[in-house]
C-alpha cells in the first residue's frame, strides 16, 4: 500500500493546526536557562559532549511540548547538534524522535547533497530506512525517521533522486534550496543566465519538474522548495514558476523578514507555505522578558504572536 | 603563532609520498570481509549500529595501516558512516583520529553549507575547536578535527566566510564543489550565463577570490576544488581560472576517470591535484582477486598501480 503523500499531510496539518508555523529547533548552549545546564552538568561521570546533549534534548522537550498543540511541524537544524559530535547527533536522532511522538511533523534541516550513490545513503538515514548487514543478520531500522529532509540541488537530478525515490516509498518529503534567505544568497542564485532568467528561477524550474510525480490529492507535490523571506521580490516569482511546490520560508523574525514579507510565497488559497522562526521563537523568553525557567511558556507565547502576525496576510 | 598554511602543508605531503593520491573510505557493510563482520557481531550486548561503527572502524584501520606510508591524504565520506545515526559518527571521529594519528592528511567530505551562523558551527566542528558551555564549566575540544572539509557554494560568501576563518585560525583547509563528477552535474553547473561562461566558471572565479586570503609558501592557497575527473575538458579551463586552488579530484578509477582524465587538473610543476579513489582502492580485493582477509594488501596494489598508473601523466 502506498503511504499518505507527505505535502497532502503538510497541507492537512497546517489546516488543522490553523497556522503554517514551523518551529525552528536551533539550539545554543549559551541560551539555554542556566537551570537546564546545571542539570546536564551533574554526574562526574559524563563527557562534555554528553552533558551538551542532555541540556539540547531536555530544551527541546520543553520546547516541543509547549508548541505540540499550536504548531503542524518543527525543523531541527542539524549543525548545532552535530557540532557536538557523535552525541550531538544521539540528541537530534531524539528530538526528532520525540517530536515524533507528540504528533509533529519533521524537517530535517541538513542541507544534504552528493552524487547518486552518496545521496542515497543519505536519502535513506534521513527519510527512509537502513538495511544493517545481510542474511540472517539483517536488520533493517529507521535512523533519523524525519518526515523530510532540506537537500542542496547543485549536483542536479541524480542527487536528487535517491531522495524522490524514498520519499514515494515512505511517503516522506524535501525542500530544496532555491533562493535562501542569507545576504549573499545572491552570489550565485541571482547570476543572470544567457536565457535572461536569473540562476535561482531556472532552479525554481528544475525543482517544479522534479516534483511532478509527487503530487498529491492537495494538488501540492511532496518537492518543496526552500526560499528566505528575506527577498519577497523573487519569492512571488518562484509562486508561479513552482504552483504546487510548498515553500519553507526562513527569515521571519530574527532574520528580519515580517508577515509581508513571506506574503508572496502563499497561494492564493491560504497554502503553498510554511514559515520557519527559530530564534524568535525558541529563545523568546529574552525577548520577551520572560524568566529563563518559563522559556517553554515564552515560546508558546511567540508562536501565538507570529499566528496572530501571519494571520494578517489572509 | 599562525598555524601553517593547509595548502603547503599538503604539497609538502604529496612531494614527500611521491604521488597525489588520496584514498575514500566510503565503508559499505556488504563489501566488508565476513571475518570483521563477524567479529562485530560477536557479544549480544551491541546495538546493530554499534556493531557496524566496529566494523567500519577495524575495517578502516586496516586500510590505513595499508596506505599510510604511500599516500598524502584520505577522505572518508560521511554518508556512510551517518547512515548508522550517533554510532556511524562516532565512527567518523574515530577514522578522522586514527588517520591522523598515521600521519595522514585528512578531508571530512561533508559537503556541508548553510547560512552564516550555522555554516559557523559547521566548521567549528569540522575544522576548529567547539566551547561547550561557560564561565568555570566552559570546556574548549575538537569534534571531528579534519584537516579540511568538502563545502558545497550554493549559499555563496557568508557561507564560505566561517570556514575561512576556521582555516585561517588552525592551519586548515577546504574544498568547494565547482564541477562534480556525476552524470547530471551539468543540470546546474553547465547552465549557460549570460555573460557566456558556463555556471561552473563562474563559480571557479569566485572560488578563485574567496582563496586569495590563504595562499601559502607553496604558491597554493587553501581553498581547493572539487573538479570530477570525469569532465576533462571542463578542467582544463578551470585550471585556468584556479591556478592556485588545489583540486580535490574525485571520479578516478570506479567512477570511469583514467590517468589522461584527470591531466589536465594538475598544473605544469606536476603539483595543483589530489585524485580520489575510494572503492577502487578499499574494495581492490574483489577486482584483483584477492583473499577478502588480505583486503589491506589487495588495497596497497591498487595504491601503488594508481601511483604508477598517475606517473605517466608527467
Amino acid at each position: 500500500m502506498a503511504k499518505e503523500n507527505f505535502a497532502d499531510k503538510l497541507v492537512a496539518a497546517v489546516k488543522k493546526k490553523g497556522n503554517p508555523i514551523c518551529v525552528g529547533l536551533d539550539p545554543r548552549l549559551n541560551q539555554i536557562p542556566k537551570v537546564i545546564i546545571n542539570r546536564a552538568l551533574v554526574g562526574k561521570d559524563k563527557s562534555p559532549t554528553q552533558a551538551a546533549a542532555y541540556a539540547i534534548i531536555e530544551f527541546n522537550k520543553g520546547i516541543i511540548d509547549a508548541v505540540a498543540d499550536i504548531v503542524p511541524v518543527v525543523k531541527p537544524q542539524i549543525a548545532f547538534y552535530e557540532i557536538y559530535g557523535a552525541e550531538g547527533v544521539r540528541a537530534y536522532e531524539e528530538t526528532l524522535k520525540y517530536a515524533k511522538s507528540k504528533g509533529l511533523l519533521t524537517i530535517a534541516d541538513a542541507k544534504r547533497n552528493d552524487i547518486g550513490s552518496t545521496a542515497q545513503a543519505y536519502a535513506k538515514s534521513f527519510l527512509g530506512e537502513v538495511e544493517i548487514f545481510e542474511d540472517e543478520n539483517e536488520v533493517v531500522m529507521p535512523i533519523f525517521d524525519a518526515d523530510s529532509v532540506t537537500i542542496n540541488p547543485y549536483l542536479g537530478w541524480d542527487g536528487i533522486k535517491p531522495f524522490i525515490d524514498e520519499a514515494e516509498k515512505y511517503g516522506k518529503g524535501m525542500f530544496i534550496l532555491v533562493k535562501t534567505s542569507n545576504n549573499s544568497s545572491g552570489d550565485l542564485q541571482d547570476l543572470e543566465m544567457a536565457n535572461g532568467m536569473a540562476f535561482y528561477e531556472m532552479v525554481g524550474h528544475l525543482v517544479d519538474s522534479w516534483g511532478a510525480d509527487l503530487v498529491g490529492e492537495s494538488g501540492y507535490n511532496s518537492v518543496g522548495a526552500v526560499v528566505g523571506a528575506t527577498y519577497p521580490e523573487q519569492a512571488k516569482k518562484l509562486r508561479k514558476i513552482m504552483p504546487n511546490s510548498i515553500f519553507l520560508v526562513p527569515g521571519y523574525g530574527a532574520q528580519g523578514g515580517g508577515a509581508a514579507d513571506v506574503a508572496p510565497c502563499f497561494n492564493k488559497d491560504g497554502l503553498g507555505a510554511i514559515v520557519n522562526s527559530s530564534r524568535g521563537i525558541i529563545f523568546a523568553y529574552e525577548r520577551l522578558g520572560f524568566d529563563p525557567n518559563a522559556y517553554a511558556e515564552a515560546a508558546q507565547a511567540a508562536v501565538l504572536e507570529m499566528k496572530n502576525d501571519l494571520a494578517t496576510i489572509f
